[in-house]
């Protein structure tokens, strides 16, 4: 194992009606910006719950954060944030929302010219305006990490950010308010939460045993509950179960000491960028292609995670590598994803257009560092 | 599942040579008072490294916390963090050590008459002086956790107190430390983490997959790295795996939402306080007297068990719950654990001791609360 360090301070506070919790939560006297998207929060009662527990805060609302919550809305927050002197960021919605708020309380505190810096040139966050968050959408796993993803549309870019100042204070998960999400939603965040787990384990064998299991553990509960929530999508418990999952599919618990690949997020990010498709059915998309290109280098992970999760005892090693890239498309379907690059506005044109960009930010993805442009038209010729 | 809330703030600092990053761990012109046990630290190289890695800040030293940690040898080190104005604990040593330093944290802050009643009277801990430790034994998993027991030769009492107070702020594990450790104290570490799973696990369906796939993730891990530690004594990674194992069997993950039976270790504990058995082999003692006697209860669980983690394939219910028995003791046999009541002087008498004890205090054992003496007589006839 690698030697690491691992510290995960936020505050879960799960379950029904604990929205109520709120006013102990947030900060005595602080003002609060209430951060939010589309209105969604406005159907599902979250808005209300929200309002009525804060009713001794003052409380500042910007709504209207997008999905791949764009640079300048957000810029907007910041500019109120320093008018209103605001002490707390309070995100309340999906993990764009968490996300472009994440970003919001980073760029507040940045010393240099434009906080873009901070996506397109690493520059660290040592600072940020605290933050927690009321999370309605079970996916990202935003609640409990310090990561974040910002979009520029102008420049057609979406990068990633960490910092520990990011992690929320606390999160806010109340599973009966995704009773309301329509159910492309839900498939698109088991996907998204399956191939977060998927890039901090299907890497080579590393001797990391617990690990593995724990990364296996959370792919064998989302395979055996997901058909749950088609069948009875009023169930509370499996509700709960999916949430729990997606929130413990990216806290930083699955990798550490150990290796990862974000390829696919890598290369779906830039997909998103470029033709607007959903970030989880992206990653349905490029997983197999991933896996295709990568067989000898990923193909000992593979075949465990065949047999461990999809119980598939075909010996032939390449056979095997087939057929659980066969299992994991069938389990995308389930879902209701049939993912294809024609599907997706994936053109030639656009494939050539995600190459140049990675090359000319001189990006290598993947865990040896070794997916470049070419790579990736490569991957993209064998996602379908 | 049940509505939970989860924080833990530890920061653990995981690997080789990471003790010399204490400098920056302990806050900035602390008083230290450094506590270990019987010197074991002095020939592992601990106390050598701790002392280098401190050599500017001002330390005092507590050394002679004893196995079974006792009040009275803490409340020894309470008088000196009072007089010395100790502003920091630093645990250097195995489970005892670091949970008598827990217990000396909150003691000193105790506002009451008599900190035993922390212990016996369960009186909260509010306040606690900040402590941090440098953890040599993979077994308890106080590292990572808000708990600790303690005991009191007196009374043969040995009781446990939780909480969020006695979080250490961080946590040093190297694993190299644990190469000098007698097999005989790695096997109580391995049969002490895997039965801390099983008290999180082996209780009712609950419905609550991912928790049941997390515990089963670390039994099949801790089950197939054991034999390593045997045959390859001197492999880092075993050594490094095996201690990770044993410090996320009891950090809290595993139970949040669900449901917990602790009757293995409450009984234990009574064991180790009347004929001071190695707390680890008390276990191995107890479990299947727990099992045998709560089949109807918990045979759902321990069948589930034996499928997913012995692999047995055992239709007949009954039969499948004495297969999982079985293959339980004859892991803790693997180990070298062959855990009698004769080996251990569980005697009739004793028996008849820790029934009267528990019934003195009232206490109720289990998921149900419904083990009293009676049914921990009926338990330890069932042990063997």
């Amino acid at each position: 194992m690698n030697n690491f360090e691992y510290c995960n301070p936020v505050k879960i506070v799960f379950g029904k009606g604990q929205i109520s919790k709120l006013k102990d939560l947030v900060p005595k006297g602080a003002k609060v910006l209430m951060t939010y998207g589309g209105g969604s929060i406005k159907k599902n009662g979250a808005y209300d719950q929200v309002k009525a527990a804060l009713q001794s805060f003052d409380v500042v609302e910007f709504g209207g954060i997008e999905p791949n919550p764009q640079y300048s809305t957000l810029m907007k927050a910041v500019e109120i944030v320093k008018k209103e002197n605001i002490d707390f960021l309070l995100a309340v919605g999906g993990g764009s929302t968490l996300d472009g708020t994440k970003f919001i309380a980073a760029a507040t505190k940045y010393q240099g010219e434009d906080p873009w810096d901070i996506l397109e040139k690493g520059v660290a966050v040592e600072e940020a305006v605290p933050l927690g968050d009321v999370i309605t959408l079970p996916a990202t796993g935003s609640e409990m990490n310090g990561f974040a993803v910002i979009s520029k549309k102008e420049t057609t870019e979406k990068l990633a950010f960490a910092s520990p100042a990011i992690f929320p204070r606390f999160s806010i998960i109340d599973p009966s308010l995704t009773f309301s999400l329509p159910l492309r939603q839900v498939a698109n965040g088991i996907a998204d939460a399956f191939v977060h787990v998927i890039e901090q384990y299907a890497t080579r064998p590393f001797n990391a045993p617990l690990q593995d299991r724990q990364a296996e553990a959370l792919l064998l509960a989302l395979v055996e509950e997901a058909p749950k929530v088609f069948a009875n999508p009023d169930d509370y418990d499996v509700r709960a179960n999916l949430f729990w999952m997606a929130t413990q599919a990216l806290n930083g618990w699955l990798n550490v000491g150990t290796l990862q690949c974000w390829a696919t997020h890598n290369i779906g990010h830039e997909l998103t960028a470029q033709t607007g498709v959903d970030h989880g059915r992206s990653l349905a998309l490029v997983l197999p292609g991933v896996w295709r290109s990568q067989r000898k280098e990923k193909g000992e992970k593979i075949v465990q995670l065949g047999r461990r999760v999809f119980g598939i005892d075909e010996q032939d090693f390449d056979a095997a590598i087939d057929a659980t890239i066969e299992a994991t498309k069938n389990f995308f379907k389930s879902l209701g994803i049939e993912a294809t690059r024609a599907k997706y506005g994936v053109t030639d044109e656009v494939c050539q257009n995600v190459a140049r960009i990675v090359d000319s930010r001189n990006a290598k993805f993947g865990d040896r560092a070794n997916i470049d442009g070419a790579k990736i038209i490569e991957i993209l010729n064998l996602c379908d």
